[in-house]
């Protein structure tokens, strides 16, 4: 239903009054941040507040949003054509995004063409239904493992009800990841002019929503990692914090270590050391390498000695995360996209390293993730690690964030 | 010249004692890091010293490392093939890369396709040279306006000196960015079997560098991100502190004025705000958007609207840097490559948002940067800005870092 800005309050009055609808979702734009849109807003509140109050009346989404993709209702309301955003598809992951904002959820679904959630909900500056509600509503889906939620600010007393919702769905043992947008007054006045919100205390609302078992994020891409990371990773818990790590690059080892956080580099078993040992002495790097955590292989590393090193690893009781970095420049490994051209590599061969690491993941209930610390040239086999549900990230202190 | 490690003392004794070579580069591997290696290297070193007593000897630089690859010496060590790793070419960038860690140097290199540094130096456990020997050699050479230090220990006395030709540099107008590996107890264990470095205090020595004048990293994006603004922005340095911003999300929007930091948002004049009016108004999107900075130009803004807004906001005489953030999704904008099956697009037409923004970076002097928050579909739209000297980060928040 296409109608002028003007007329949008009758149209919703007529809705309200004639109770026709059960849901609406009200698109573009402007209401109530474009200065003078106050009045047109003013007269679909009361419409809907008086449909309200005599037990009537649809449930409003927006206004000034992108609408909903719902998988399981089947419908997409975010109107960009496929070539310009490929809409994920494949198995439903276990993840609902809820938004103020729609070009930050689309931003979301272009950067994780293989993470279809069940749920991409936009909700603008929340005429009628608010975060909470959302949150709330969908706090009872057993699908949905990960409730990925982008605030710029709360309707009165819905920070209350989000906090809580947050808090009943970690004590269920399923994760928040919470941002909010519009923390500095100068954040503030941006985000008053894109979902008319009025900023709260963000010290506060981070302590809050931190004590209540949410992943608090600082920026965009911590928000990006952790929905990559929690969504891939799902039903991976690890036991404990001890990371075992293999990478061809000492600097990329340091990195690592430099970068432990609250995890702790785990000490192998004699019968991992034992494996290691002849994965270098194989590869013929045992005169150059010792036995370490985490283990340097080197650039003379091949795919097969890659592949059993960090297997090894990963596999040793005392290892509960793993890490590989994958520094994929030397010719021992076979990382390039085909180009028959130029060199006899091909990344989507059986025994690629990316496909040897897509196997270890479907084998293996550890998490593990991958670091390939590079540029555009090694993008298919970013992909080709993505595609089966590997976290990749670019450089190795942005996975142990 | 290809040895084995056992026979390297010898050579280098031999080297050594005749005076035949100016300067060794020993590359591979294991060198004091490997249990055992520590005799070979105390041979070398005492053949080498013997030499220079005597006022002569090569100077040595590695080992364990991948060499060097310099433009103006026309050579390059750094033995990868091309097809792994593709050279940048074109124009020297005034920028020496001087880094312990190969690996670390090629990483480099493969995210900065368009970046040609005119040094990349790598050392490895600097046997004789050493991070401060270099820095201090080139501190004179006035090509060089960007220096890139990665360090995972210094050598005895060599901090004092890298830290003094650090200070010069800045003093000079000229920038030090500098990344410290190995600074916690695990971190620092993995650097000793990597370049056998031995960890200082880190606190200490952030702080030092800092009041040098350097620009201290704490993290590998970081690192990599003051490389790519410092050498393309070289020489656009910016009068003030006021930020003009034009993205068409409104998320987007806060997220740059969430994330100032040290700028502050430019108070456009009464002319750029008339043309800001009278771009909106054209875009027929005047009824729903105000003029802000940030301006939110909204999906509906056009290649050309884009084009027009943010060349205002950067022309404005309060405002110092520009910032433009691109959310390609919009059929409004021309922003994929083209596909004649699916769609008539083409960014690398001459109109194209990418190849305005290059035209509009070889028309001012003034420093800007574009965010293109979005996954690998729109890989080409960011290449074309790269190539035009366009520095562009993948989210907003990490620019303004």
């Amino acid at each position: 239903l296409v109608i002028p800005a003007s007329g949008t309050p009758e149209a919703l009055a007529r809705i309200a009054e004639n109770d026709k609808a059960w849901s609406v979702i009200v698109i573009p734009g402007g209401l109530e941040e474009k200065l003078g849109s106050e009045a047109i807003v003013a007269q679909m509140r009361k419409a809907l507040g008086e449909a309200r109050a005599r037990g009537a009346g649809p449930l409003i989404n927006g206004g000034n949003c992108l609408g909903i993709r719902s998988v399981s209702g089947k419908y997409n309301t975010l109107f960009i054509p496929e070539h310009k955003l490929p809409m994920p598809k494949g198995r439903v992951a276990p993840l609902a995004v809820i938004s103020q904002s729609g070009a930050f959820s689309i931003t979301r679904i272009s950067k994780h063409p293989d993470i279809n959630p069940k749920y991409v909900i936009t909700l603008g500056n929340q005429m009628d239904l608010t975060i909470g509600d959302y949150l709330e509503y969908l706090r009872d889906d057993a699908d949905i493992r990960i409730f990925a939620v982008y605030v710029e600010g709360f309707k009165a007393l819905d920070g209350l009800k989000t906090l809580q919702a947050a808090k009943a769905i970690a004590e269920s043992g399923r994760t928040v990841i919470f941002y909010r947008a519009g923390r500095t007054s100068a954040g503030a006045g941006a985000a008053a002019s894109h979902t008319a919100s009025i900023a709260g205390d963000w010290p506060v609302t981070r302590e809050l929503f931190g004590q209540a078992g949410a992943i608090v994020c600082e920026s965009l891409d911590e928000f990006d990692d952790a929905i990559t990371i929690c969504t891939l990773l799902s039903g991976r818990k690890p036991k404990g914090n001890r990371l075992g790590a293999v990478s061809n690059a000492g600097f990329e080892c340091v990195a690592i270590a430099d970068n432990l956080g609250g995890m702790k580099l785990a000490k192998f078993s004699e019968s991992t050391n034992a494996v290691l040992a002849k994965v270098l002495e194989d590869a013929g790097i045992s005169e150059i390498v010792d036995v370490h955590n985490p283990l340097d292989i080197t650039p003379m590393g091949s795919d097969e000695a890659y592949d059993r090193s960090f297997r090894a690893a990963l596999a040793d009781e005392n290892t509960d995360i793993g890490i590989v970095g994958i520094v994929p420049f030397t010719v021992r490994m076979n990382s390039l996209a085909a180009d028959p051209a130029l060199h006899e590599e091909d990344v989507t061969k059986a025994d690629s390293i990316a496909n040897r690491y897509g196997l270890l993941m479907a084998e293996t209930d550890k998490p593990f993730m991958a670091v390939v610390d590079t540029g555009p040239l090694y993008d298919p086999l970013c992909r080709i690690l993505e595609k089966h549900g590997v976290v990749v990230f670019r450089t190795a202190d942005r996975a142990l964030k």
